[in-house]
């Protein structure tokens, strides 16, 4: 299909007859993908060529870069157009993309309501629902009838994210009930919305954080959740549509933070070489400086791995098998407190269950080590003993260490994603290389 | 308010009036909470009580543990009528929780029909789309009018997941458009649903992954999903709201893979210690014997760390912040595959990128290493020049490495996610030594 429609688009000139049949047969999300690989002139000629009526709709879906060659290119009154027609959630993400020449321009040519309304949402904080909440909600009366609200719905419904579930105010916008589409359509038309609403509401503050709100769409299974100012005024609704945007950042958020990076909204491949390394750089210089315990540890040491070198060539493996150790536990622990299923209150069972878990992993890893170790360093049973003992004892160090730093994160109030793997495995190097040395002072008597 | 009904609930007699006063204030997925913390008796108790009307919906909240409390004391009728209410989908998850003699009698007392439908649910394999599917969705023909519609809709609707999207079927189920709510309550009351309906359709098969259909719900915004057999039949709907939930195991999945554990779908407090350590055993024991070329790689320069000891000191160094920098490439590669953001066919742009992100950050550390090593080591050049070059190339091969496995895992289709930090830290490791040591006998003459 798109192959056929980029060689339509290459012809000049273009036939537009066989481009709008074409296009009808599409969804606006896969028009909106065609413009990715156009250059300059094509974008703006395909634009154009786009009819009337779903021109605002694949805008929102085009990447950010061809939506600025766009807006730079159309007549003010164009850009007007298009801006009108956005619902308010798509108009504020489109602007916050775009430098500060095409913000001003596209604000010019908005409406004087819908401008006032973008520019306040443009001073939500970040990630607050009052930055992806959307004003295009339907309202109903208490006193209204079904066949009333109806009629309302027809009216005006047109132009409103979702109609599936609408909301009773009083005067003030005062917000004090909800009802489906599927309600009303079930019940009785002469029926007052005041006596069948929903009046057990769940609904959010402008001010809450995108992943609470995101937490309350996952507990209820909600399709829109309504957000109100301090004095209960309905300012706005979040759609899911929206929280499953959110819910896949938050992950990211989490995935970057526990590989020691620092979180970026930015795809990868349209992020800068140097921004990419500039979030990536200040991680590793303190894990790498926080390194410098570890090689005094070694150091002071020194004359006792002099004595027996061969103790050298198993600092990786405990080391390795620490990190790892410690990780599985940091991990799932993490994962856990992000999906509420674990709590601060349940630490002491946690560390219970991690110094249970780290006895078994590191009973079975001791075996095998002892068996490959007496095998290979002609068996050699101090030897055997002293590696085996640090790493069993590496092991279920690791896991405390993994499973408490997180929660100890949780209860301070810090993100616990960024107690991951490469924070715990310095300290579990540190304390594997101590028990390891230890031990073999004592049982090789060096 | 839960404290309230705690109170409640542990009097005797329990003031039953009060008691339904309370939950009608509640939103079910609460009601549904309470009995996480109730012993055996009250349980059984608290779900007697329940409003009829709402009782089938609390029981698809309850976590299955109770629900097996629940189902074993209710007599067959009650069961049946549980059941019959349950949403095909529902009623599937609870069955697949339960030990074989509570499925038998569930099935046992199920309506006939409704039992057809969950054993052909229960016969998809596990994470299709077959498999988290439901039945209840409304189906309209191509001649009916708007009118008729609403008709049908109020007559059936009520036992429906969702009426906000409408499939239209011909004979013999086939599937041949789709028509929302809002669409049919905006359009004249005489138009015929074949004239209006939405015939450019997203659809799946029932036995497409449950990760496919998720990207479907993130590409194109859907609400619902509708699900065909190999010849285009309507077999049932996908809804958003378990999308939610597939978009979350799928993350935790990742997660769990890129830690080196066995993933796992039990949360953690609920899961055995033998399970947990099983889950986590086997890469533990692979990445510990894999540990054992690091090993041989230091045995084999034994001679030249005899020469100067001081080298072992810095091992801990360069292996921790090799796997730190891979793992930051790796977990961005990862995470770009599974958003979708990156393709196979961005692997060479992707390696030249990481190959200068690897010599900036290489650069930067090098230089703070360089200072320290210079200033802590009496100002042996030599010495700080082998440790600072081995760091620059170190993170270079950790860059690299990093970026390239999970491309070459996703090529050989298998899951990327398993290409991360513990598998790489150990290929990186092997690296980082042997350059280390190379360069040391060529600078330091050893």
């Amino acid at each position: 299909m798109n192959e056929e429609i980029y060689a339509l688009i290459n012809n000049n000139p273009i036939n537009i007859v066989k481009l709008h049949h074409l296009i009808a047969g599409m969804n606006t999300v896969d028009i909106a993908d065609i413009f990715e690989h156009l250059n300059k002139e094509k974008t703006i000629q395909l634009f154009r060529l786009l009819p009337k009526s779903i021109a605002a709709d694949v805008f929102s879906y085009i990447i950010p870069e061809k939506q600025q060659v766009i807006v730079e290119a159309l007549t003010n009154s164009e850009v007007g157009r298009i801006m009108n027609e956005l619902f308010v959630d798509d108009a504020v993400d489109f602007i916050e993309e775009m430098p500060a020449n095409v913000v001003k321009r596209v604000l010019q040519n908005v409406d004087e309501e819908k401008r006032k309304i973008i520019n306040q949402f443009l001073r939500y904080p970040e990630d607050s629902a009052g930055s992806i909440m959307t004003t295009e909600y339907v309202d109903l009366r208490e006193y209204s009838t079904v066949r009333e609200a109806f009629d309302y719905i027809r009216s005006t419904g047109v132009n409103k994210e979702t109609i599936y579930t609408c909301y009773v105010i009083r005067r003030d916008r005062l917000l004090v009930g909800a009802i489906s589409a599927k309600t009303m359509m079930l019940a009785n038309q002469q029926s007052r919305i005041g006596d069948i609403m929903d009046t057990n509401l769940v609904f959010a503050y402008t001010t809450d954080d995108q992943e609470k709100i995101a937490d309350l769409f996952k507990k209820y299974g909600l399709l829109a959740l309504p957000v109100v100012d301090t004095e209960q005024r309905l300012v706005g609704i979040v759609t899911i549509d929206d929280i499953v945007q959110v819910i896949e950042e938050e992950n990211t958020e989490d995935f970057e933070k526990m590989a020691a990076l620092n979180p970026s909204d930015e795809p990868y491949l349209k992020t800068s070489i140097l921004k990419l390394a500039g979030n990536r750089i200040l991680w590793l210089l303190v894990l790498m400086l926080s390194a410098t315990i570890t090689g005094s540890i070694i150091t002071s040491f020194e004359e006792s791995l002099a004595v027996l070198p061969a103790l050298v060539a198993f600092i990786p493996m405990l080391m390795d098998t620490g990190g790892n150790a410690g990780a599985q536990a940091s991990t799932l622990i993490i994962r856990g407190m992000a999906l509420g299923e674990i709590q601060i209150k349940d630490a002491l069972k946690i560390l219970w269950r991690e110094l249970r878990i780290g006895i078994l992993c590191g009973f079975v890893l001791g075996i095998v080590n002892f068996v490959r170790v007496y095998l290979m360093y002609d068996k050699n049973i101090q030897l055997s003993f002293t590696i085996t003992s640090s790493l069993f004892l590496t092991v279920i160090i690791a896991k405390s260490v993994g499973c408490t730093l997180p929660m100890i994160a949780k209860r301070l109030k810090i993100d616990p994603a960024i107690m991951a793997s490469p924070l715990i495995t310095t300290i579990v190097d540190a304390a594997s290389l101590l028990v390891y040395f230890s031990i073999a002072r004592a049982v090789l008597k060096i």
